[in-house]
Formats: C-alpha cells, sequence, structure tokens
C-alpha cells in the first residue's frame, strides 16, 4: 500500500459505543498490571494472524464491523476505531484501539491477502477473535504466529 | 491495561496533516503492491519492538509526537493517530494509522515497559524509526524482533 491516494476516514466508532468492565478491582495500589500464565510473566498476549486466499478484504465498513466482533469475542473493551480504504487496489488500513491493546488489519485484495495483529493484554484471550476472522473473511489458510510481548525474565 | 478506566481520547491528528507521496507511479493496472528483497517477496516488514528500563512512558501528547516523528524517519506517510491514556496506572495506548500501515504503542510506565509494533510495507524502512523511539524514551535494553508479514512461498 506504499504510496496510494486514500479515499479518506470512512468509519469512525465513538468513544461512547463501549462495553466498560468494572474497574473497581484495578484501583488497588500496587497493582501488577502484567498477567502469568504458565508460570512466566508477561505484558501482553500477541498474535499476528496471516490471512491468504482471503474473501471481503476491500470492504471497510465490513472490516471495521469484524474487528470488533473479534475484539469483543476476545473479551475486550472497545475504545476507539478507525479504517481508511485505498485506491486503486481497494485496500483496508484500520485499527481498534482496546482497553487491552488493540487489533489491526491490512488487506491486499488483489492477492486476497491480509495482515492481522491482535495484542491483547489482562484477562483477554486473543485466540477467541480468529473464529470471527474465519467466518467473515474466509481464508484457504490462516499462518498464526503467537508471541508473548514484554516477558519478565 | 486490563480493565482500566480510560481518561478519553487525548489527541487526535487531523488528516490534512500529511506529507503524501507522489501516487502517480501507482496508477499503472497490475501493480504488485507486495515489496522484493533479498530474493523474498512478502507484504510488509513488521518490528516488534520492547522497551525495558524505558521513561516518558506517562505523556500521551509526548508520545504522539514521538511515534509520527518515527514514522517520518522511516519515510512513512502518516494518515492518523488516536492516544489514550488510562488510569490508575498512567499507561498510555495508541496508534498512528500510516498510508504503509502502522504504528502502535502500549506502555506501562510502572514497569518501565512498552511494547511497540512498526509494520510498513512498500519502500519504507522501520529499522529507522527505531533510533527515535531511543532518544525519547532512553531506554535500558530494547529487544527488536523483525518478521517479514505476508511472505510468498
Amino acid at each position: 500500500m506504499n504510496a496510494l491516494m486514500p479515499l479518506g476516514m470512512v468509519s469512525e466508532l465513538p468513544s461512547e459505543n463501549q462495553m466498560l468492565s468494572d474497574p473497581a478491582m484495578d484501583h488497588v495500589a500496587g497493582k501488577d498490571y502484567f498477567v502469568e500464565r504458565d508460570g512466566q510473566k508477561f505484558a501482553g498476549m500477541h498474535l499476528l494472524v496471516d490471512l491468504w486466499g482471503a474473501t471481503n478484504l476491500g470492504d471497510p465498513e465490513l472490516i471495521d464491523r469484524v474487528l470488533c466482533d473479534a475484539a469483543v469475542a476476545a473479551g475486550a473493551t472497545i475504545l476507539h476505531s478507525h479504517f481508511h480504504h485505498f485506491s486503486p487496489n481497494g485496500g483496508v488500513s484500520g485499527v481498534v484501539v482496546l482497553a487491552e491493546s488493540h487489533i489491526s488489519i491490512h488487506t491486499w485484495p488483489e492477492r486476497g491477502f491480509a495482515a492481522v495483529d491482535i495484542f491483547m493484554c489482562g484477562e483477554c484471550d486473543p485466540h477467541l477473535s480468529v473464529p470471527v476472522l474465519r467466518a467473515a473473511f474466509r481464508p484457504r489458510a490462516i499462518e498464526l504466529d503467537e508471541q508473548r510481548r514484554g516477558i519478565v525474565r
């Protein structure tokens, strides 16, 4: 999508459209915001999801809805979303900013390819977002790489 | 940053604040938007940058400026930026959407930790963003992982 002219911002989720979870538990002095799993302490889970042979990669409104659904499926809280539609290839770039980090997407419809990142901290499970992507974009193949960010060594 | 209350959106870069490159070369039928380097064809370069022992992680305006500077240093075109400031830990989450993909950041000031993603396609060099991050956040250590997304096999 290098040097493509943006068609402009096509969607903007109002920040009041949120599902805020109860923050009461966080108002504890000295709370540790890193997570602990399998004996490892780290900041958050980051899935790099590459979709091949996928469809619906040129429709920013649909992609916005799908990524928001994917965030909710993982138990995340949506704060903001922003998507761009590019010409001439019709690719879409966008991000959903979460209370628990973000989901981003960049699509290359001419190749049926999309690169999705699902970065979530806290109790969210980013793996629960993947079936939502699979149902919406119907990829022929998915390559998934799981990275734990900020591992305390 | 799990279940933290957002203080709200603190910055929003107007989309006219752009440095658009010449799109003329892209209006060629059948142009391939994947890049080719070292004999490998792929969609884009994705750097996962973990900063440890870092400073300035609780100031959303500063972080917004730094990420925009980092994008420009890499040769990227800024389309949109959005940052949130969280309480009570003072962490910041945000993203700069680029014509060439995105830069995102999530900070844990209480640990001096920040997770930055620099995803760029086209001719941009995301490695040129790293010195900008280093100068602004003065981390004691940086862990950098380079992923090529969408490798054509």
